[in-house]
């Protein structure tokens, strides 16, 4: 990958900090001829939005995308994707300048302040410069029509554990996940009233909380990936490891793996009655070798709390000086929640671009 | 990354297979004028490889490396780079043909066998092609000169986990991995006996387990990485997910992150006694906003086991028909603990390449 | 390259078609700390602009620049990159929509409308798409900022013939090319008439003719570049071959080398009285082995004349129908004029790009 | 590009110094299923190769190529590519070590002496490093591969002038080429005697010359390129650029565009007897906008004189001495002579690695 850059026949580069006139991405290498919705990118984006719950900060960022080039506009609204760089901008409409004062000086805990300072010599203290959460609306931008290259793909995720608490994997149900009701993101009904009195407590106390998220992309043909460098399971990792206060990925059962033995872990197969291989156990998450399986491809990573906390920290200064920092203001108290959408995007990109690295290499598809 | 090559600058692309001539890899971009000797390379090499213990295999290969461009040899047998690309062969000894039999047809469970048929329509059922972990041994090399380019940089790994058995990390001590009396390279002394009889019980019941390794880079300068897509963690993530049966990464705290709240999960900054600013803990294993901190840098990745059992597995041939699949022969039954060299390697190189990038962006080293 | 990336550390990826709301460009690995104002982009765009005089298009397109991202404004109105991906837009304000009736159904002879047509299987036909010339302003937005990051770099092209007339150059005078009588970015004050009689004759006929341009990079230090797949003369070729018409691309005495003796063609070196080395001739065009010699880099390059013309010529359309077109409305004669500040933005980007590679693998700068 | 690697899909690395113990090529990305047989690539080697005639330097160097992984070998001999690393390596049988004496520290004019000197702060002074006429084998295996991507392309190079001299096109003849009384690659069967008298006299003089080479591929299909900064043409001419001694490369009519008018310059289309479109000239060299028509595409570059000449001349040394520089030993008069092969390879693999592009991203082939 490079700085700003992710995928490989289907790129995506982003750009824009959460204080500037605007963010935004190019997709560079999309097939032609892909037919998409604009609602199609709004509605992506619209999940990933804040202010839909007493859970997630309240600015007004209507985020609406532009879309400023690479598409043929149709009669019915629609667009067609013509092949070239497909340009998509998101204004900033509350960027308002107001006195930064000692927050321009001082290093947050947690946050990259101190690094952005060591690596640049300078930085655009104006809100979280290029670590903005609102930087991640643009990879939902471009995870919209990457979900459209790969036919049949459906990718989705799910809140599966917030702080100590988790979800009950035996009442999943995905059709609970866009309920009004739901602002987790959690596919366990009866997990709501838990989350919501514990994260209650948390955001009282001015602290908060992490989370674990789990993405499940099925539909994705069986042959997908590589054996070494460019493994499906890997850049989906690289991926998601790339979305802000992300510590940790796990494909298929993950860390369990490494407390198992051979025979509990090896996933078995036998024909399905259509004649096509089956495995009987998804362990290996949807891929072996670096290759997909055709079995869904399951993915999880932990979300560390939110930095910005109203509890004074320890920190210094620009000048050495040593300072409390706390950080006033409304923040989620959780920020993992908002994960939900942008580990969707991310996924589907990797799948995108390795279902076009494959046609290339192969012509199998 | 491209199909079989990683990193930017520091860029290395590895080729071969277990059963071909020989494998290697070709380095390009390593700075000019970097002083080495083949036993550097040599050394690290020798500890992953098979034929030490009981409990790693015991095929003969001398893993004999051969430098073959991109130096210029010196009178006193050193080796000092051009800054053009290195080549580095590895021959192998014990190829030799034989009757692959029905495991030519048959996919073997948790293998990549059925994904490289899928994936190529045709595969090289000699050996592991690709997947065969006789590849690490090309990457143990690079890691070897990836280690000399950070001035100060030490790469170090330890198994920390066996199938349910774990260390005590109160026991910690480094010196002791490279004992000889520990074939497990845990650093703490008293778990020898405990992983001794554990994977004893695993191999005599033709079973494996799976492990947890952790490595960490000590004298990183802050200030590498970048706060996006080409973060340091994600980058070392990539790294090591790119070693065969790696199921899980986490950085720093990892999974326990989204276990616990803001305030416990920030690292607090103070100045040091030598007017350099000092974290007081690590949560983030070094890394803040894709940046280095200048704190040690700590990952921690799973292995799952080995999936070459005795115990007869279900599985299909590449006709269709259902079968039963045995691995006979000789394999380790915990194929992570060969891993602990070669994340060394993963972590040295991803560092590396990003030591050069920060280098050729900002001038700041 | 990629599609629409070009550079390795300095990375312009552009994007939008002439008949989109907007075109720009997203520079990635920026150098953090480059002072610059806005005038110094908005200045090299206005030379590169329709509309200057009657022998380019006149069509009103202020070609205003807006700066999204990666800047820190200061006070004094300058701006100071924060090394963050720098995202500059153009927006077409001329953009209406209108009836391309049947140029939408035929390819244009020497335009890319057949190819693209072929290639996507669709094809924006408002305007040039991708090869309009409007896309070029993105490039000479990001050469701006490229000629800021090697210190005592300049950076000057000047045409050097069209169609059958050339200049003399025992007249060469840098200062006359941005003489305001001078339309032509000739260097020799003599040429102007010679070309302005010449062109107008081309232009009454409904012709066009072609042109040659030189491109001088002075200031260039010695080392830059690589000896085989990135030599610095490769990529500064690559750079101008990407240029919309051109046909052709030669380094120092190009193809005259071929036609002379080893004799002739080395340059000599001597020690200067300031004790560095000196060449006594520059044949080379400041490159030897893909390295940068110190000595003033020469690129010359022709562009073909302009495709749309008011000469009817044989094509055929969408449906295979075999049809005459002519291209109505008004073009440029000669658009190799317009690429005179191109080529300077180009070579501009190749340079800055390898500074930057050659400080990251060396440090010796 | 990097440094050692060119192609995207079908990436091509290289390594290896003429007096090293060997040189090879790495290529990544290769399609799997291709059928080859190890004298296809042999053959192409051995038209590059020293020896031939009075006119190439009369080393003995067998290259003889070793395929050393990415291929399941046949029972009938041949080889089958199984999709991963392809690795081939020609040993050099002729390194041993001699006394380099003066040439260790004096720079030879119009070589990469001084400059590599200056990028890397020392140099192999044993031959040409990098810069080896002999690394071009390595080329020139990857792209007896390349050839066998494409169905039905055929990529061909010829030799049409030398030093003052030039073929006369009325003779063109493609069957001569690989006549045994050819020593020059030239199509032109008058022109045999002509270029013998010429180039005996230059060798005779201890000069050298320079040389025109042109490259036709046929059969490339149309839409393989990008259009913008992966033109297909700009590709080829960065691939041309690339090998030693190329000062210039023009695409179709390339310098002569730039002389002519947009009548004379369009290439008109009718339908042809098989439906298929067809153009009725072909200066555009088989490329319009970046993207192949169908038309076999035409490449041409001139070669600068070998450089190591017996007449001396100004040069320094390391230590800033003023030295004079005479080059001893047998030297090729006209290095643009072997440059045919290696020119055919590079076009190969250039237009190889679009068709896999163009396959990734429209699914279209």
């Amino acid at each position: 990958m490079s700085h700003n850059t992710f995928g490989h026949l289907f790129r995506v580069t982003t750009w824009g900090e959460s204080h500037g006139p605007a963010i935004g991405c190019v997709i560079d290498g999309c097939p032609p001829g892909i037919e998409f919705r604009q609602e199609d990118i709004q509605d992506d984006l619209d999940r990933r939005r804040p202010g839909q719950s007493r859970f997630v900060t309240q600015r007004r960022e209507p985020d609406q995308v532009k879309i400023l080039s690479g598409v043929l506009p149709q009669e019915d609204g629609t667009f067609i994707t013509t092949g070239t760089p497909i340009s998509m901008m998101i204004e900033n409409v509350d960027q308002r300048s107001k006195d930064y004062g000692e927050i321009a000086k001082r290093f947050r805990p947690g946050h990259a302040d101190y690094t952005y300072d060591v690596k640049y010599g300078l930085r655009d203290y104006r809100g979280g410069g290029r670590s903005s959460a609102r930087e991640t609306a643009t990879r939902v931008a471009a995870g919209a029509l990457a979900r459209r290259i790969v036919p049949g793909m459906k990718v989705r995720a799910a809140l599966v554990g917030m702080g100590e608490k988790e979800i009950d994997r035996s009442n999943w149900d995905w059709d609970f996940i866009g309920n009004a009701e739901n602002p987790f993101f959690t596919p366990d009904p009866a997990s709501v009233a838990v989350f919501s009195d514990y994260l209650d407590g948390i955001r009282k106390n001015g602290s908060s909380v992490g989370a674990v998220i789990e993405v499940v992309a099925e539909g994705v043909p069986a042959g997908l990936g590589a054996p070494i460098y460019a493994k499906l399971d890997q850049e989906i990792t690289a991926n998601l490891m790339s979305i802000n206060a992300v510590k940790g990925v796990e494909i298929g059962n993950g860390f369990e793996a490494a407390r198992i033995t051979g025979e509990e872990n090896a996933d078995e197969m036998r024909m399905g009655e259509d004649g096509k291989p089956v495995f009987l156990s998804n362990n290996a998450g949807g891929v072996l070798g670096g290759i997909s399986t055709g079995e869904p491809i399951v993915a999880r990573f932990a979300v560390k709390p939110t930095s910005s906390i109203l509890t004074p920290r320890k920190s210094i200064d620009k000048d050495g000086a040593e300072v409390d920092v706390m950080t006033k203001g409304r923040h989620d108290p959780c920020v993992g929640i908002r994960a939900v959408p942008i580990a969707e995007a991310m996924v589907a990109c990797a799948i995108a671009d390795h279902y076009l690295r494959h046609r290339g290499q192969t012509g199998r598809i």
